[in-house]
């Protein structure tokens, strides 16, 4: 049997991702998608690359108004789960009725995954609109909170940025390999996840044979990055983030360096017997050996991310390198993987 | 009345903006093109972008042989100029000659770079073609050695990464802003890079929505930066370097992350004052303010380098940016920018 | 139960979408592929984007030798298929020996797609390397070929920018909507389509920020669809082709100008009709109405054809246009299409 | 001495590509820049590309009021020159009150470039804003109507379309080498020939990665291409035009079919010395010769139009090729080589 899915907020292009993935997922039946601007439409008609499944040939846009998502959730929306791929701040006003309807909620904004509702006005300059539910959620990255995401109801997936960064760095940080401080994490993004706004320096000829770095020192994502390294580190981490927007539409490709916290006999050697342990088997992490190194092509459209490291014998550094779908494992693909965990699915299903 | 000049190794991307630039340069008549595989082929017909201007529909490419080319050079050859833009080691075998000749030569490979054969050896993996002339020549960035290549006939202009990470870097070091130590540099290169080698990585396909790093830890690059800076701060200084590879054809974007050596009072603008004070009246460097970003849209086919910094007030740390054309500034530009000093002309000259 | 697929040619871009489609395939084990380059290696080595599937951890590549591929088609290779992905001539030294066996074959290569071995000779340069089995082959178009598809174990999948001009003018010519007389076709097609071929302009810097047309008047493809168009006005029918090469990864647009064969009084709706009798149930051709237009962004990846048509009050004329993934609907997804015809799986099996 | 120009509507794509034109024209002083939203800021901050001139540091755009810009023309605003870079409809408003001033103008809009009120109607939807003046200006291309343009005080000039399709046709129609009638035209643009207009279907990754026709069967740059043709072969031609957006910046590719009016003996030698009696001459027009294709990489940022032809001996059809950068040859370029002609500079003043 199928669960009733809603996705509110299904015309950007994390909204999208999640359609096309929902879509071909063996458990789930979409019940629901909302837009402000596309409410009434088909979604064959809006995404014609949907356009020939049945699902999309007759399911329509409604407008975002909670009664209307309810009942298409059908007799017992607790056993439904509704993804919500919103802005921050409006991702709460849909989450605190739900949570208290006991429906089960996949959060792909940044409104609950901080701890601390000070660290979000910080860095999204206002207060938290719902300061009840902050430290509610699961941070939804499975690989480190699968237990977690099991028992919860309530997932705040992690940002595109985030999951590139912390996937490579926390099992080192936990295993006491790297330093914590001094942290230098360059991110480069495809232009998608600046999202389907209309704005003029996004358009294909402002984009196209540009490369440029934005929203340095202070991006959004610093204070979830900075969280959950401080998590794995057991003492408090900043890090320095440098994010850069490059002319493709999707991916991620992330290079950190970090300091050694020892000399080690054989440090490449040492960390890659600690992302065996940490990642062996896991269906998403890809650890790559030998000289690969992680491209963004042969990660788009799937749910994996690629992680190789490097040590600099004459720097003593170690790089570390990752590379993500910023849609997929980076939002959209990593919210379902977090559902199949909440149902009890085989964690792959629909990912593959 | 013009100079003579010869390109050696004209059919790939450096030598192929060579002829872009010198053939509307205003005191230069392009004399001699080399190339093995268009030989006996008009400039027009292998570069159909020149062939509106009459030197391009008669001038053909010669094989690269020494008296060939001498015999272009005209009665003095002590008064004309001779490009290099050959793989390195190759570019050894005719500058040996022309030094010997009292030819002044631009070399834009790396092999006259290095002050130390043995660091050539290490990054090169290969004894050094021709020892006797290591460290004759000025190395060839104008707003540092301005002086030195006033005075020179041999130039080594320098590679197109060091050039982005140099340029920000020097003045800080030599004001003592920064500390010599941490730096770490990542630079994301439009293809054009890796030259016009036909090689299945290099393929569209290849690299069209496609990023990835390279080259870590030891790229060819670092101890010409290394070098550079090193001097400039007077101690050994040593820098993790991460170059990319992006889907653009010309540009190099480049953010480095380094310490402050004091807490100034107010960092930001004493970097500022220290930019303004090396850089100030520069035509080919530009120094963002306000929240400018360097875009490599905005240098593409000029020779003007952007540079811009930030402070990050939470960590202390210091970011520096810089947007160049790799195959101008970043090789061919600043090769002619060399040039125009060498022989007195307007350093502008063919140049805006 | 699984039938047996070896891919002969499987480094190429055709022979890699085969394998990604056959990966996932729910009816079919890839028992073997071939590479000259990358004999001896990991399917996942080579591919890494396939890297996480099973099957491509364990299979390395072999020679392209026939006793090789044979003996991993099992007991009985009549029931195995074979994709020949391989350039025109080299196809044919597979596919003689194949016959002889009674193997299934798919052959992706121009062949054995012309009935005529002097149209092969006058296009391809060179006599028909097997011309006893010329006329064998049954051309793998599934939707216009089914029923004979399923009878035949011998395939010649169409090339992609027939399929592109072939789906949407067959049905107009049979039902003699249209003249057979002055078609103008023009397609734009991603870099794929020219293969994995290392040469100097399909360099990402000699395709990026490029636009030109290639192969005109004389396209190796011209004779595969006036054949094609010939049967079906049941008169001959030439056309004039215009191919041109646009900087995108995949995807082949197309647009034909023909003109109608009566004054209809309401030809758009007779066109519609005649689509829709035609392909109404397909499940791979997507006809568009109302004012939406096909893109190549909406089927990259799939083995959808996109097709519409508009009717020029002004001058007469119908104005068709397609849109598909050339490496997709244009190759092998086709092919793939075919054998589940060929084997009696789902015509749609792996292709959704 | 130096002309003084205004532009009207410098923000947008065109407008930006008179100032990088006028900012190295060493005859003419930007005296003026008009902009609604960027209105009193400095041209080197809304466009930091041209940061470097002094000019760019200096001018502020200001509102686009007629008073506001006459003021900056000098004493004698006869002597001076206005572009106007405006959408349809609204350039009328200026070029009425500028004819009935004496200013010279040159139009960059549609308003002008049509003789007929009744097909502006027709195909932009709206009464002409400015009927007395339809008819009065010279239609700007410089290498059909030089002498026109000479004595002429109002250009319009031609739509960036139009250019690579009139280019190759007119001197074969005037010379009756090929039929006026079943004239095809297939034209391949970048994305800025959709102007800086922020809306949804041109950011980037709704381009990129795309191919897609549009305006078919009734683009508004039909009437124009009519017209000219029309006047060109001395009756009344029709065309059937379908233009494509391509993921590229900037460029236009242009390839047409037509057909031969006789059996020449020798047509594609007669079609050869048909362009070398129209354009043999011509500074601007690159006649390309054996087997060298039209590339827009190749025009990119110059004011050159390449074009080629083939003639299909099984076919009997011409195919005509073109190359030209929409924004240079196809709109400010040429507007600026009209301005040459208007001013007696030399035609190519800064355009080479």
């Amino acid at each position: 049997m199928k669960i009733r899915a809603a996705i509110i907020g299904a015309s950007g292009y994390s909204g999208e991702e999640l359609v096309r993935l929902l879509l071909r997922h063996p458990r789930v039946q979409i019940a629901c998608v909302t837009s402000r601007q596309n409410s009434g439409k088909k979604l064959a008609d809006v995404f014609p690359k949907f356009a020939s499944h049945p699902v999309a040939q007759r399911l329509k846009f409604v407008e975002p108004r909670l009664e209307r998502v309810l009942k298409t959730l059908g007799a017992n929306p607790r056993s439904a789960v509704v993804f919500l791929a919103l802005p921050h701040g409006v991702a709460s006003e849909w989450a605190s009725p739900l949570w208290n309807l006991g429906v089960r909620v996949i959060d792909l904004s940044a409104d609950f995954r901080l701890n601390s509702a000070a660290a979000y006005k910080e860095f999204y300059g206002q207060d938290h609109p719902a300061p009840r539910l902050v430290g509610r959620a699961v941070y939804g990255l499975p690989e480190l909170y699968r237990a977690k995401i099991k028992r919860s109801r309530f997932i705040a997936s992690p940002g595109c940025y985030p999951t590139s960064i912390l996937v490579p760095l926390i099992p080192l940080l936990r295993a006491k390999l790297i330093q914590p401080g001094g942290i230098v994490a360059n991110s480069l993004s495809g232009v998608s996840g600046a999202g389907r706004t209309v704005q003029e320096n996004l358009l294909f000829c402002e984009c196209n044979e540009s490369v440029r770095a934005y929203g340095i020192p202070k991006h959004r994502h610093v204070p979830e990055i900075e969280q959950e390294l401080s998590l794995a580190a057991g003492r408090r981490v900043l890090i320095q983030f440098n994010p850069h927007l490059i002319p493709v539409n999707r991916g991620i490709l992330t290079t950190v360096c970090v300091q050694p916290s020892t000399k080690s006999g054989n440090l490449p050697a040492a960390i890659a017997r600690c992302y065996e342990r940490a990642y062996g088997g896991e269906p998403f992490i890809r650890l790559l050996t030998g000289t690969a190194m992680p491209d963004t092509k042969n990660v788009a459209g799937t749910n994996v991310i690629e992680i190789a490291h490097r040590v600099d014998p004459r720097t003593g550094g170690i790089i570390l390198l990752s590379a993500e779908d910023n849609l997929t494992k980076g939002a959209s693909g990593q919210a379902v993987q977090s559902m199949n965990i909440l149902f009890g699915f085989p964690e792959t299903s629909g990912l593959l």
